[in-house]
């Protein structure tokens, strides 16, 4: 039974649900974000509040990259990508058959980036494409259980926010149902999501390529194909909400101008809506990087956000501990 | 706290529960296609049984149009969309520029179908862009509750069968997620698809035109423009289920066809698989047809799906009540 019901069914007084609430963001320090997002979960989870949302609507969602985890040196699915290519180059050398190739194939990232989004897209198709969706996810599975993240010495699949993970649980137990929209390939997010957040695959969305099914005598398959579907950022992101989930969000987490069309379009909507920002501000800890930045540049949302009401989280100030223990 | 947890932590015996899910299917004749499904779906939730599936691997999928609701005269969605350019054409005559919408205009199903595809896509396209989401699955809902069947005498959206609403209840309470994979458009089947079937947006999974997101000084929206974006039918329906739900499922119902890739796929998967055909043989209290029909069409899945272990459901036989009383 979680919080919601035991508060409808039970009658328990708000004020003992209240306490128990703000134990669920042990790493958030206490400070004007931590309230905020406290007194926006309480307010709409109370059913004798004006601010109450039925709880079919407590609809949550959180970008990926440098907002549930780390996005440096650059995009994991990116690293992941030149790891895979150097993989299969092992094999077959001639299939590197350009500088980004490469480049990414030595383990260059600069080199594998300077070849513009042409030279990304073609890492991203070799890597990503003539295998059915299994294979693939097993391969960015281990990729990101086993390979260590260079300047942090610990696996990449672990450089999730714990504030965030602290973030999704307790929104969950306020009756919100809690989905990713990412830039990054969704096959790729679903190979951990549900170990590492707790966000079942139905519930990620993100960009995707082509794919085709297959019926042979090995067996019924999705394989994925070279070409892009959809890209699940800016102006795509609330098309892809709308396709996706259907509903437009009340609780919405972004870090990049990325996310600057999701955050204001959920924030747009009726009734209480609360848009926040994690802004990479704690170079010890993390990162902090923000305008000039390869991946999560951030520029609009932290000129706009705080006049439109979004809650810019300062990760140096606003977060006891970064990452998981 | 439902079926499976009740089990698993408590550690009630098996009998008792058994009795209580077969209590879950009181508008199923005693036979082999209840007997098959209550088998099927406590052997994957008892975790004592060699057939036992994870909780989260209990993913249940169904087409709707003549699977979990009627098809006859034709698809719903397009009997909403001839009353949808009647009403438009109020407004503005002069938009009936093709034989396809006049008779569309003029409740003429006949008609409006002659023009085979093309003239079927102009219908949609009047009636299903140009607006945002929400606005559309308003005119779609009041059209469902308050249009009543040309035959049957009751709205459109009544028309539910209601074995179907008991199998889709009976295994949630055994912990599966049950999802809509439907030819039909996606907004439509969401502006019902929770009351009519409990089965929530995102679980939703259906064919899309194209959409665009606009912000301007009287909001921010999700656009429905003109154009396929994707069509989710025969082939499209596994790719679909891929992108959408990230996961083959073990448990397909279909009724056509269009089903018949993703009954396919979904049953070649490891472990316990159920593939479900309703096959409709009732012309007294439903409809009778398969091989003929406009909508709905069956001949491959008759052939085939005896041979491939797919359950046949005969409506006249199977089902002691079509539509809820």
């Amino acid at each position: 039974m979680n919080a919601y019901l035991r508060l409808s069914v039970a009658g328990i007084a708000f004020s003992l649900f209240s306490v128990a609430a703000a134990d669920g963001l042990p790493s958030w320090n206490e400070g004007a974000a931590k309230t905020a997002i406290v007194e926006f979960v309480e307010n709409v989870s109370d059913p004798e509040s004006e601010q109450f949302v039925p709880i079919g609507e407590r609809i949550a969602v959180f970008d990926n990259d440098g907002t549930l985890w780390s996005e440096k040196p650059f995009y994991f699915q990116f690293m992941f990508a030149m790891d895979r290519v150097a993989e299969l180059a092992k094999d077959d050398p001639t299939i590197l058959t350009s500088d980004a190739l490469r480049a990414a194939a030595a383990g260059d990232l600069g080199g594998a980036l300077a070849g513009g989004k042409a030279g990304l897209l073609e890492i991203v198709r070799l890597s990503h494409s003539g295998m059915d969706v299994p294979t693939f996810q097993a391969h960015a599975r281990a990729w990101l259980d086993t390979t260590n993240h260079p300047e942090k010495g610990r696996p990449y699949g672990e450089l999730v926010y714990q504030p965030m993970l602290e973030l999704l649980a307790y929104l969950r137990d306020n009756g919100f149902k809690t989905h990713i929209v990412s830039g990054g390939g969704v096959d790729f997010i679903r190979s951990i999501a549900d170990d590492a957040y707790g966000i079942p695959p139905y519930q990620v969305l993100g960009s995707m390529g082509n794919a085709r099914y297959e019926f042979s005598a090995t067996g019924a398959v999705v394989i994925k194909e070279t070409g892009i579907f959809f890209i699940d950022d800016k102006a795509g992101k609330p098309v892809g909400i709308m396709r996706h989930i259907g509903m437009r969000p009340i609780f919405v987490g972004g870090n990049s101008d990325g996310d600057f069309q999701m955050l204001e379009w959920a924030t747009a909507g009726d009734g209480p809506r609360l848009g926040l920002i994690v802004h990479h501000t704690d170079a010890a800890r993390e990162w902090a990087y923000d305008s000039e930045s390869h991946s999560g540049k951030l520029v609009r949302g932290l000129e706009e956000g705080p006049g439109r009401g979004w809650l810019i989280v300062d990760m140096k100030r606003d977060w006891s501990q970064v990452f998981p223990k």
